[in-house]
């Protein structure tokens, strides 16, 4: 049978460690199922009950007396609850019990082994540490999760892939709480077989499915993911992410600057870009953010997004309009309603400006009305001539009916001028899967940065004791094969004379030194690339000295990228506008950079890809061409 | 009697202009008295009427048979309403009524001329444009605020005044659904008589306040402010501001870099934190901060704040953690505590912790609990015992009986990890409000900067043809008397030779140009001064060149400034780093950095104040001294 349906609409379930207790998170599945109105067959098993909670239990599933589509394994004993599923042919098992990826190398390794087993079994796996599965449309409960106590979740277009258990309860529980429903939710765990790509691509066969949410922690099948996401895209199903680990900059120790700068997470928003996938800032917008999403596509503007607003709270509507500003959309048009304006005139409005070419999408603002007259306070908004430009609403006051009813009406509505904001401010973000750039193969490694075509300062190795060379002065004398040489004293710069070189030379009390041309440009720029443990190939470019540093002034895309990719790349980092045409300063050769950009992500395409990091810090920018005055390659292991 | 009791606890109300029509604006207050219990007496006035829903109406409220304490006006002859409150002796009136300071220039006028005429006739004036005030614990709802539909709004100890009407119903409305109440509330509208300063004053004295929220859209009264929130801290009543306008960098064209940068937000954002305000982000925190705060003290740590974690919810946990990692925040530990915990684990796990030096705040993370088992899930947090360190709940379900259990035992409780995080780092960046320093008078305005102690590049002014000097090369070639030099190509570095010089001369082609002596340095900052016409004076450090403007990498506080204070703005310059002592770079003479700012900050102290702004862009920081190539000061007018 498909995995779809044995996954999501199973004909018969079986609780592998069913409890007889009620009150026992084991006893959750059994329990929800039946109060969800579950239409297959539920087959408890239990070590030691011949009944449970009422139904008929097996020891074994494979004593089960029916085929299992789906079994739910809650014991310790994981392995054997595996076996059994094998000998029954219970082609998908879900795996709430933990102890395996969530529990150090051991636990890895016990995982790694039961995936084999599974697959030589040939039972594909949920989790271990999933909380399981739920379908509202389909009335399928199978899960622990205790947010099913609650009674009829609204259903919806929504469906959830969460990477923690506990969250997908909080998304269906906020949601549920103001009408937004979900289709199906899937507490992933820690995705030993079926990992979030997979499911994507089953939602997106999945017709109850209009938009994918997911809350991650982490990637964990980059490629696979980034292939869904794409068809995803084609079949018109928006995907949303929030994502935790923000704050962190990456684990590992990096060795250059390009690796310490461009992070997890880093790494993570520019794979999302590249392959159409919002993310989102705060939680609740993932909550919130569908209704906005189901149906339309990137808008792919190349300007700042105009949002107009119509309002009969002068406040409620600056707050929203205040922290748009804060994301760089722009306000098009303010229409302050009075409280005596009518429907009609209220309608006829939004209407207006939802068909104007001035705004790219329109923000109603409602006061204490949605609190006390919802029906009233929302109609004109219901009622107004739907288009494909969005039209949101804002509900100052506390009012959970009036967001049911725009629930209920597919209008996206905002509880918090923040999370409004954060949505318009990523809607507006989204762009389409990006086509990736034709190039051909690098073959080997090449001579770095030479190889790629980008020149390097001229140069020469100079010995104790004359340190003679034939550079014309002045010249910079550096330390060899030295990591980080500024931050141990390894680099002089701007050395006028040989008299002046001798005495650096002296100070740095080394034999064998490098001394370098002094080159000036009108910027410096750092140009990086990065095979990402994560997402893979990334390359960087940022501000050179010490600004990318102290002020995180970088961009980063994923490699390889097109010289037209580069400079838009160039055009997110702020200190080069200083060579962009910035005031009244001399422009520097901003297409030699994105020719030196794009040819560190070629580093991409090598066979292999034995690069582990390169980078070139700093790149000079001259009004004509890009030098390198250090650069730095280093292969994987 | 006292303006406190005739605002907020008057015997008795005159509504003028009160609606026999139940379902007008008009109409509210009278119903909205009644509605909720006030014990006073309500005198409606009503031009055509003798009798409005129910009570004996008068066509002026000199008609009244009785003292009228505060006067509630809802017409549009609002002259003619208070010289007939004045022939009655009210002593407060507050006005609904628009068409004055929001109304434009005309409007501007006639209010000035309705205040004139309040000071003569004796009465205090709340507005215009005030939707009323609202005594919760003292049962006064004097308001035409429409979330007074609500039944039984929860009394408490926060006392909220909002520039924006319609936004006192949704604080109210939101606090009200979760448990959260409030003491008094007050729609303070144009603030043509009562400002938020006095307002304050009058909250600092009332028994019922324990925390002071503001909404506001702008400071009017910012030196009686000021005076207030030092009263307030003195009197431990915490004040906590949400204020719009963040998005927007100053109306007015600024003549200088300072001008520009430090704009009204910023210069607000100084001020507050000048005179011990907090500002919170989120319009959310203002609602839900208030019991972090009460009977709470700033905690002026010298280093990131420490929060430790005990969840249930791994995911609900991490979301904030996330979030305060953002806010440089830091977290102390993580309790992961399983469901099999028992209560009693819980409540020791809190105490330890609430008890421990490791950590400066605890956050509990409540899963589904709090929404299937509210008394169970906060039940440990409640018993806790209670110390000065901040115990605070995140909730991740949609549970308002939670927050409503935890509001009723006033423990700080959030329902986003995004208002939560921002609530914890406002809580640990508030400060007691800053002592004035004491300098003596600066007389009048001094030769600048020369005369503020601060070196100025040597410089000579040279003549067309020979533009003879005497100074060493390499110099600077400056066009005179022009602003943004750079930008027209008025500014030549570098020039290493008279025929250079000539050469450059000629292109400026102007028969007098300033010569001066090349300065180099370590690093340049820029440092302004500026006599904002919100918060009066104050003072910029930012990186210079054009860092501070593209980097937004400046520094404001109130003027004057000590040394010592200047040098806590500079550690907040994320360019200066450089010569703080970064990675091995050579360490800049931050102490004279030091004294030029706080130097600068010393022309808030010439009597009349005349210097509107003075900049010194750049001021070379060098290893030993400073010295500033550009300066510039424009007196007002």
């Amino acid at each position: 049978m498909r995995l779809a349906q044995a996954l999501f609409a199973p004909r018969a379930v079986a609780l592998i460690g069913a409890s007889g207790d009620a009150s026992k998170n084991t006893a959750r599945p059994q329990r929800y199922l039946k109060k969800h109105g579950y239409a297959g067959r539920v087959v408890p098993v239990n070590a030691t009950r011949d009944e449970v909670l009422g139904e008929r239990a097996y020891r074994s599933v494979a004593d089960a007396p029916i085929d299992i589509d789906h079994a739910f394994i809650m014991v310790a004993e994981v392995e054997q609850a595996l076996e059994d599923c094998g000998r029954k042919r219970v082609p998908v098992a879900s795996i709430y019990s933990n102890g395996f990826a969530d529990a150090g190398i051991e636990g890895t390794r016990r995982q790694a082994k039961l995936v084999e087993r599974a697959r030589a079994l040939g039972i594909r796996l949920l989790g271990p540490n999933s909380m399981g599965v739920v379908d509202l449309p389909g009335r399928v409960a199978l899960t622990v999760n205790a947010v099913l106590e609650m009674d009829a979740p609204p259903a919806g277009g929504t469906s959830l892939i969460s990477q923690s258990g506990t969250m997908l309860g909080t998304l269906l529980s906020r949601g549920a709480a103001r009408g937004l429903g979900y289709a199906k939710l899937v507490s992933i765990g820690n995705e030993a077989d079926l990992g979030v790509g997979e499911l994507v691509e089953l939602l997106v066969d999945d017709a109850d499915t209009k938009v994918i949410a997911l809350f991650l922690e982490t990637v964990r099948d980059a490629e696979r993911l980034a292939r869904a996401a794409r068809k995803a895209h084609a079949a018109g199903k928006p995907i949303v992410a929030y994502k935790l680990g923000r704050s962190v900059l990456g684990e590992e120790l990096a060795r250059t600057h390009t690796g310490a700068l461009a992070g997890t997470d880093v790494a993570l928003d520019a794979y999302f870009r590249d392959c159409g996938i919002l993310r989102v800032d705060m939680l609740e917008t993932l909550v919130e953010i569908p209704p906005l999403l189901s149906g339309r596509a990137p808008t792919e503007l190349k300007r700042p997004a105009r949002v107009a607003v119509v309002t009969t709270t002068g406040g409620g509507a600056a707050s929203v309009v205040d922290r748009l500003g804060l994301h760089g959309l722009e306000l098009a048009s303010m229409h302050d309603l009075t409280m005596t304006s009518t429907q009609d005139t209220y309608r006829t409005t939004l209407e207006t400006l939802l068909a104007s070419p001035d705004c790219d999408a329109v923000l109603a603002a409602v006061g204490s009305s949605a609190q006390f007259h919802p029906d009233f306070a929302v109609e004109p908004i219901v009622q107004a001539k739907r288009s494909p430009k969005p039209l949101a609403a804002f509900l100052t006051p506390h009012a959970e009916r009036s967001l049911a009813l725009l629930a209920e009406r597919g209008i996206p509505a905002f509880r918090t001028p923040e999370a409004c904001a954060d949505a318009f401010a990523a809607f507006f973000a989204w762009q389409s899967p990006r086509p990736r750039p034709v190039f051909g193969s690098l073959g080997s490694v090449p001579e770095f940065p030479d190889g790629l075509g980008i020149a390097i300062a001229e140069q020469a190795v100079v010995q104790a004791p004359e340190f003679k060379h034939a550079l014309p002065y002045p010249v910079a004398l550096k330390l060899m094969d030295v990591e980080h040489k500024t931050d141990v004293g390894g680099v002089a710069l701007n050395i006028a004379s040989h008299a002046e070189l001798l005495e650096q030379a002296k100070r740095m009390g080394q034999p064998r030194l490098l001394v370098q041309r002094m080159e000036r440009g009108l910027a410096e720029a750092i140009v990086g690339y990065r095979d990402d443990p994560i997402v893979g190939p990334l390359v960087l470019v940022g501000a050179g000295g010490t600004l990318a540093e102290l002020y995180k002034d970088f961009a980063v895309g994923l490699a390889p990228l097109s010289e037209a990719e580069a400079m838009e790349l160039i055009g997110k980092v702020k200190g080069l506008a200083v060579i962009r045409g910035y005031r009244n300063l001399p422009r520097g050769d901003v297409a030699a950079l994105a020719r030196a950009v794009s040819a560190l992500s070629r580093l991409a395409l090598i066979e292999g890809r034995p690069v582990r990091e390169a980078e070139i810090n700093p790149l000079i920018v001259k009004a004509e061409g890009v030098v390198a005055v250090d650069a730095r390659l280093v292969l994987k292991d």
